[in-house]
C-alpha cells in the first residue's frame, strides 16, 4: 500500500477484515506500507498491522513478492505510481479520483488496457458502489424493477466550509488539490448515477462557484490546527458545483456538490425515477434503501424503507445476522473482496480505469461548461 | 350545539364545512348554540356563524325545529343532556368521553338503545377513526391485508405537564375532570385499537401514576393565566397510564397515555403487527400510513410511507387533488358527513353509545387493576 | 369570485372559514360567484355557499355592492379581469400565476400601481408563503437566526405524468396552459426562495425538458376521463425544469420542477443554508420546520424537527390547541385574513402584482436561457 | 476466546480491530480459540485469525501465557468457565446474559468480587452501551442536560417469529435457551435504561406471553435448516414480554421485548423524558441521537437529529472523519478498548458482574410477577 492518510486507515481496515468475513479465493498478506516520511510510515505500519514499512515506492513496486499495489496517495501521484506498478505486472487498486487531470487519466487508462492484455487487473476505488443498499438499488434497476428510468438526481452535501473563518487548507488550493467540491465529492455523484443507471453522461451544463473566496492562511506559527492568522489567501477551487448531465438514453440527471450545506455532514442523496417505480438513498442513513413500487395497489403505494441487512442482500453473507447495521468502512472490505475475487477469476474488477477516465472527462466537461457561461458541453470521449 | 369551548370551535368548523365539500343527503343548518353565559355564547354564535344563541339547553332540546343535538360540554353534563335530547327524539352527537362514570354511561347507552327503536340515532365523537390514514388502516386490516393480528401497541403522548411548575388547572382535579391522562387521551388509544382490529379489550393489567403530585394553585388574584402563586395543591388525577389489555382473540395490546413525554406534542402512535404485514401510524404525521407487506419479495420488504391523500383513499373524494395534506379538523367534517349519511339512511352511525360504554368500562378496569397492585382485571361487560 | 375550478373550492373554503377562526377587522360576505356556464356556476354556488351566481363577470365588477374580486380563472384571463376590477375600484386577489405572459403581467402590475394611488389593493395568491412553517422560517431568517445565507435549494416534485400513457390533457398544451412544470410549480419554488431570503433572482441558467413528447389524445368519444384513444398528439410544454439562479447578494439558488418524480405526490422541498444555521422544509410534512443551529454546543447540533403548531407560531392564534396539525387549505384562510387586514389597515398585502411580475420575468429568463443553450441570462427587470 | 458462534465472529473482529484504530495501552494478541468440535474450531481459527485452536477450555484457562478469557459460549456454561478463569487469575470478558439463572449469576458475581481483590477484572458484554449515540446520551443525561428524568420507555422489537410456521429452534426451548424474548433482548432494554439513567429498577409488574405456542419440530432428516416437518412441538419460552419497572428515584420505566413486531428487524428504541429535555434513540438508525431541548426558544424547540460521528463524540477519535457512519460491530471494538484501558489502569470496567447480577434479578422479578397475575414484585437485591 502506497500512502498512509485517512484512506490508508480505511484500506488497511479493509485488507485486514475482508479475509476474515468473506471466503476469499486467495490469501491476503499485508506486506508493505510505503510513505516518504520514514518515522510516520513506521508508526502507521505498527498501528495498522503491515509487515514492513518502506520509503521508496519504486523499490516496492519492483519486488517479486508483491502481487497487488494499493494506491492511497494524493491524486497528483496516482499516474506515476499506477503506471509503474502495472508495467511491473502488479494488480492495482487506485483510490479515486483516478488522476488530477484528464491527460494523466488517459495515460493511466491506456496503461491499464495494455496490462489487461497480460492478465494484470486494475480497479478504481469508488467504494460507495459497494454500500449494500446501493448495490441492491443497481440490481433492482438493472432487473427492470422501476421500469424505464425517466429522471435522476444526485447531490453530495457536506458543511465543513460553512464557517467563513475556516482556514485555507491545502484542499482549497488548486495546485495542491486539483479540484474542489466538484472533483472531491461531485465525482462520487457522477460515478453513482452511472453505476445505478448503467448509462454514461454525454453532455453537461454547469456552474462552479467559490462561495467564500478568501480565507485565513494557516501558519505554522499559529500552532493550532485549523486556526489561521490575520492574513487572508485566495481559495482557488470551487466549493459548490451545480450541473445537469444528459445520459446516453437522453434522460436528464441533475447534480449538486457542496461544502456549504449547513448541517449536512455527509449527505449523498440519489434518486432514480422510473416508469414503474423509484429508488432513493441517503448516505447519512446508509443501511436503508427507499423503494417505490408503482405496480403495487394504488392505495398502498409509498416509498418503502428497506433495511438492507437481510439475507439475500448484496455482501450480507459475510456479516452479522439480519438487522445489524453496517457502516461506512464496510464498502472498503467489499472492494477488497471483489478485487481478490476478480484476480482469482481472471476477470476485470469494476470500475476499471476506463470508467475512471470517463468520469474524469465528465468533470472536465463541467469545468469547461462553467467557463463558457454554462453552455451545454460535450463530454470529450474518444 | 350545546357548549362552546375548543370542541365547540372544531364542531362548528365541521358543521360549516361538511356540506360544502361532501354531497350530503340532507341540508345542514347551524341553528342554535347554547351556553350558560349569555354574553360569551353570543360572542361564540357571532364568531362561528350559528343562527341563534340560547342559554337554556332544555328549551332548545324541546324545540320542534331542531333535529340534531351536538354535545360539546364537559363530560359531567353529557348524560343529562344526551338523555333528554334522545327522549325528545333528537339525534345526538356527543363528544368523547361518553360520560365521567360508568354508571352514567350505562344509563346513556340504555337511552340510546331505547331511542334507536324509535329511529333516533346517537353517535360518540371519536374523530380519530375518521383520519383517512386510520380509516384506511382499518379497511386494510379488515380485508386481511396484514394477515392475522398478533400484537398491538398504542401510545398517546403529550408533554404539557413536563414543567413541575405548571399550574393546578381544573383538568388535574378529579372532581372536575373525572380522570387524567387515562380518560382524556388513553380513551382515544383504546378506541383506536378496538376500531382498527375490530376486537374488544376483555381484561387489563395497569399502572396509574401521578408524576408531579403537587402544583401551584391558580388564584384569581394572580391575574395571569397559567401562573400560580406560592400555594401548592394536590394533583388528584393520573398523568401517566401504562396498561396492557387482552383482546377477544387473545392478542395482547399495550397502551401508554402520558402528559410527560417531553417534546411530544400530540403523538398518538399505533402499530398493529400481523402474520402477513403491519401498519404503523403517528398522529404527528397524520396524512401518512406506514404499511409493511410480508408478501412482497424478501429483499424488497420495508415499511412503505403511504401518503393517504390519493384517489381511492377514504373521504378524499371531498377534498383537494392528490397530495394536498389534510389536518386535524378534517376528521370532524368526516364525522358530520357520516352522521348525516346515517340519519338519512336510517342506519346507526359509529361508534354508538354502546361502544362508548364499553370503552368506559375498559378505562374503569384499568383503574381497578391499578388499585389492586396491577392484577389482571376483567372488563365488566354485561 | 370569478371562476369555479379546484381553486374556486379552496378559495370558497377560505372565505367561509377565515372570519370564523380569526378576528377580522371587516365582515366578509360571500356575494357572487361567476362563471360562463350558468348551470355549473349555479351548482358551485349552492355547493360552496355563495349568495348569487352570475355569468357575466363584467357586470359583477361594475356592481357597487362588491368590494373585492377574487380571480380563480385560468391564467389567460387574469389580465383582462384584474385590470377591469382595479379600474372599477375593487380590491383584487388574483390566483397565481399573475398572467401567462410577461407582457400581460406588466400591464397588470401597472394597473395595480395606478389603483394603489387610489387606495385600491391587489394581492397575488402564492399561499405557500402562509403555511405557518414557512412563514416561521422567513421570520427566523429575517431575524438572522441562521446568519448570512450562503446557499439555497428548492425543488417541487410531483409524479402525475410518470405514466407515458397518461393522456394529453389541456395542461400539456402550450396554447391552453401557457407553460408546463416551470410555470405551474416552478413558479412556487421561485416565489418561496425570494420570500424566505428577502432577495430577488437576477440571473439564471436553465434547462427545460419534455420527457414524454407524445401522448394519447383525449377524445370525447372515448367517454372516459383520462383515457385516450390510439391517436398521439404532441406535448408542447416542459414537464421538467432544472435551473440555477443568482440572487441579489450573489448567492446561488438551485431549482427543480418536475412532474416525473415517481412517488413524490406534492414534494416541495426548500433548504436555506447560512453561516449560523439552516432551515429545511417539505410540503409533504407541512407542519414541520427543520432548523439547524450552528450556535448550539458542537456535540448537540442536529436538524431539529420543529412542529409549527405551538403558541407563538404564525397564524396559530386562530386554530386549535398546540400539536393539532393543519393542512394544505389553511394557507388560503391565512391569505384571506392578511388581505382583509391589509384592506382595513390601508396597507399593501403581500405579494403584490409587482412581485408577481418579477417572478414571471424569472420564469421568462429561464425559458430564454434554455433556448440559448443554457447560457446565463439576466432577468429582465425594469 | 471460548466459543465460536456469531458472537465469536463479532468478538474476533473487535479484538482484531481495536488495537488498529485506538491507541491501546497494552498490545493485543489473539492467542487461542476454544471449542468442543476440533474441526469446526480450527476452521474458525483460520477464518478469524487466532494463533491456536483448542478443544479443552480448562487447559487454556490454566495457561500462563493467557491474560484475558473472552467467553462467547451459550449462557448455560458462562458460570463454570468464568469462575474457573477468575480463579486462575485471568481477566474475564463475558457475553450477556451473565448466566441463565440468578443462582449462577450470584456465584459469578461473588467470584468476580473475590478476584477483584487480587486485581483481576471482569466485564459483562452489554455492547449497546458503547454505541456512540447511547454513550453520548448517557453523558448528556448525567450532565443534567435534560433536567430531572420523569419518564422512561424502552422497547426491543424483532420479527423473526412472525411466521407461525417458523420452526421450533433451540432458542424456543426453555431447557436450552433459559429464556425467550425477555432474557435475550429484554435484558438489553433493562441494561440500557439503567445505564442511561444511572438508576436501578427496584420493582416490576409484567406480562409474559407465548404468542405461537406450537411450532414444527426441526428434524435432522429434513436436512434443510429452518424447515421443519409435520410434527409440532411446544414453544416453552416467552416471545413477548411487556413490563413496567420502578426506578430508585420513583420514576416509571416501561419495557417491551418482542419477536413479533412485523417489519422491525432490530428496533431498540429508548426514550428518556426529563424536565428540561429528552433523548430518543433507535438502533435501526444507530448513528443518530434525537435530542430535545426545552431550554431553547419556545418556537424553535424540536427533536434534533444529532449525527453522532463528529469530533467530541464518544469513541470517535479512533474512527473516520466526521459524517462517516459506524455500524453494529463498532460497539465491540469500543468494548475491547475499554477493557484493555481498565486492565492497564487497574480500574474496573463497566458493566461488572454485579450489574449483570442485578439485571438478571430484574428479569427474574418480571417472571415472578407474570406468574403472580402481574402483581408488583420487588427485585430481589441483597
Amino acid at each position: 500500500m502506497i500512502g498512509y492518510g485517512f484512506m490508508g486507515a480505511t484500506h488497511s481496515q479493509a485488507w485486514r477484515t475482508a479475509p476474515r468475513v468473506f471466503d476469499l479465493p486467495r490469501g491476503v498478506e499485508m506486506a508493505v506500507i510505503v510513505g516518504r516520511d520514514a518515522e510516520a510510515v513506521e508508526a502507521a505500519r505498527a498501528k495498522w498491522g503491515w509487515a514492513e514499512a518502506a520509503t521508496d515506492w519504486r523499490e516496492v513496486v519492483a519486488r517479486d513478492d508483491i502481487d497487488v499495489i494499493d494506491i492511497v496517495t494524493p491524486g497528483s501521484s496516482h499516474a506515476e505510481i499506477a503506471i509503474a506498478a502495472l508495467e511491473a505486472g502488479k494488480h492495482v487498486l487506485c483510490e479515486k479520483p483516478l488522476a488530477n487531470t484528464v491527460a494523466e487519466a488517459e495515460v493511466m487508462a491506456a496503461a491499464a488496457r495494455a496490462a489487461r492484455e497480460r492478465g494484470v487487473r486494475s480497479m478504481l476505488g469508488f467504494t460507495y458502489r459497494r454500500v449494500p443498499a446501493l448495490t441492491h438499488a443497481r440490481d433492482l434497476i438493472a432487473a427492470g424493477r422501476i421500469g424505464t428510468v425517466q429522471q435522476v438526481r444526485a447531490a453530495y452535501r457536506q458543511d465543513w466550509l460553512v464557517d467563513p473563518k475556516a482556514p485555507l487548507s491545502w484542499r482549497l488550493q488548486k495546485d495542491l488539490a486539483g479540484s474542489g467540491a466538484l472533483g472531491d465529492i461531485g465525482g462520487h455523484a457522477v460515478d453513482l448515477v452511472q453505476f445505478l443507471t448503467g448509462q454514461r453522461v454525454t453532455r453537461v451544463t454547469g456552474v462552479l462557484e467559490t462561495i467564500v473566496r478568501q480565507r485565513p492562511v494557516e501558519t505554522e506559527r499559529s500552532g493550532i490546527a485549523g486556526v489561521g492568522g490575520d492574513e487572508l489567501g485566495d481559495v482557488t477551487v470551487d466549493d459548490l458545483a451545480i450541473f445537469t448531465g444528459r445520459l446516453d438514453s437522453g434522460v436528464l440527471a441533475s447534480f449538486e456538490a457542496t461544502r456549504f450545506a449547513t448541517g449536512r455532514k455527509n449527505e449523498l442523496r440519489v434518486e432514480v425515477s422510473g416508469t414503474e417505480g423509484a429508488i432513493a438513498f441517503d448516505l447519512e442513513d446508509l443501511n436503508v434503501l427507499w423503494l417505490y413500487d408503482r405496480t403495487a395497489p394504488a392505495t398502498e403505494q409509498g416509498f418503502a424503507r428497506v433495511i438492507v441487512t437481510e439475507p439475500g442482500h448484496p455482501y450480507l453473507e459475510g456479516w452479522w445476522p439480519a438487522g445489524h447495521m453496517l457502516g461506512y468502512e464496510h464498502g472498503f472490505s467489499h472492494q477488497v473482496k471483489d478485487l481478490v475475487d476478480a484476480i482469482a477469476a481472471g476477470s476485470d474488477p469494476e470500475p476499471g480505469f476506463d470508467e475512471g477516465l470517463h468520469g474524469q472527462r465528465v468533470l472536465d466537461a463541467v469545468e469547461r461548461s462553467a467557463a463558457r457561461d454554462a453552455a451545454w458541453t460535450a463530454v470529450d470521449d474518444d
